[in-house]
């Protein structure tokens, strides 16, 4: 089959990958749409090793399964393969399993492919009235959608968003609805753009307050984030972080002990309620598309996607 | 009256400073018994300038008060002097009031003194059962208590605290009243000896487990401290912060992001609870004195308290 490779954090169109065989309890997946995310970028970097078929954002249609009521299904599925066994699992974070596979990233090829195999367990119908373009988003939304899952944030905070790009755009709509005082500190006119259209406020970095904001979530995907939020974040605020990228970052740390700062890791989502803002229109990822390659042109797509100020790129097998 | 100066980061004892002068609402406070802790020492090398009478915990008498009720009463304060009118003090959050004053510590002369001026408002009444030698321990316990003001502790949880030294001790006093399964990784016998007579079960830093714990208080002082607490917590874990040091700490921000690590800030503490634990002996502090000293060798005392593994060092006007 057709997919794309990395290997050597070089990347590679290929016409010969063997189709993948199916264990007991997957699917076979058709791919009818997929997203090229940050990590895909920072991966093909090298962010961290991974070999084989890439990508993790898609929509796809089941086309064997065991159970046969499976097949025909629209489906866009969780990315984390857990054991189900150890501590971690049994406790309900299957996302952080330490055996865990993850599709396109940890030890399982991912979506850049004609077929993917899939456990069955990872998967999610897709509502009939959510176009694939619109489902495609399931993944990064239900990644927006974990802050809420972790904080409780309340109608009345001042609430800033640092980075508008493909991930801070999700994350700025499903902030927006909980009807906080939502900022977004934006630095590419077409993402403010984009914003301003939905009625947000936005800033230039340059204008990010000092010591004002209740929550601020940073969203930059770069290491310059962690200061222009913590110079944002209020005394007892909290600070969600949800970019990754190679490198380490230095921080006053006693600061946030006398300013008693919460500062929350923030990873993976829910998919069901990512499904279901898409479904009532609540969110609307349609705008965020930068650009449509076939697979076969996804090095031009992955150079496309990694300029500065470009949402989102996908590949259609 | 007799103190002890602080300016240009050099310690003197002097006998001629000028005895405060009472602002409306305050009231002159003989001490009686004052504490060094890690906050002065570091003070003294320069964490952050401050000219003046330092020191803030103690336990006195209040010899002079607008409302004679106060006249003769044993007291403990709160360090903080809040403006009382911007939005952190209306939120509640009066111990971060960007226009505070610290007794000791920020524009306000502290206790290392034979008198002291302070709000009423700060003022708490020593329970008559507590001894000042324990009574002095009343601020730092109340800094260890902040912990389970910010985090929801579970019985259940393996909780592990970093450090064994003044705070680190109170500390894992106050968590073993959790019922948690709780764990200090401490450095020096004296130390390891007192937790283990309370029947806190210590192991050596060399011995902290790899992402096992769902509670790390990281209490060492140090820069060095924060490496070990993460590589301690698990996976959605909570880090709490309760060091405060000179200098920056480098990290590997995208770890808390992918692990969905909490980071907690933790600073001062409530007072009431900590007075209801000394006076119902919950909590004893006693084993933690190491020396007292009579204000004019507050120089040796400083020394003796600076040195590694020394606990509490007391003063006594």
């Amino acid at each position: 089959m057709k997919a794309v490779w990395l290997e050597n954090q070089a990347l590679s169109f290929r016409r010969d990958v063997a189709e993948p065989a199916l264990a007991a309890g997957e699917a076979l997946v058709c791919v009818r749409l997929a997203g090229i995310c940050g990590t895909d970028i920072e991966m093909s970097r090298g962010y961290y090793p991974f070999s084989g078929i890439p990508g993790h954002e898609f929509v796809g249609e089941v086309v064997a399964a065991e159970n046969a009521e499976w097949i025909g299904q629209r489906v866009v599925s969780e990315i984390n393969i857990p054991c189900r066994r150890c501590a971690l699992c049994l406790r309900g974070y299957r996302s952080h399993c330490e055996r865990r596979l993850v599709i396109g990233l940890r030890g399982r090829p991912g979506v850049f492919a004609e077929f993917v195999a899939l456990p069955l367990a990872n998967l999610h119908r897709v509502p009939a009235s959510v176009a694939d373009e619109a489902a495609v988003f399931t993944e990064p939304l239900a990644a927006a959608l974990q802050i809420q899952e972790q904080v409780a944030l309340r109608p009345s905070e001042r609430v800033l968003v640092i980075g508008a790009g493909r991930l801070g755009q999700l994350v700025a709509q499903t902030l927006a609805l909980t009807g906080c005082e939502l900022t977004v500190a934006a630095r590419h006119p077409h993402a403010r753009e984009l914003l301003e259209k939905r009625g947000v406020r936005v800033i230039e970095v340059s204008q990010i307050p000092e010591r004002q904001m209740d929550v601020v979530v940073e969203a930059s995907g770069s290491p310059q984030g962690f200061a222009l939020a913590r110079q944002a974040v209020r005394p007892r605020g909290t600070l969600v972080l949800k970019s990754t990228y190679a490198g380490e970052v230095q921080a006053h740390f006693s600061s946030l002990v006398v300013d008693e700062i919460t500062v929350i890791g923030s990873r993976c989502g829910p998919f069901a309620p990512a499904l279901r803002l898409l479904e009532n229109r609540q969110v609307d990822p349609l705008p965020l598309i930068a650009a449509r390659y076939p697979l076969e042109e996804a090095l031009p797509a992955f150079e496309q996607a990694a300029q500065a100020g470009v949402l989102k790129v996908l590949l259609q097998p």
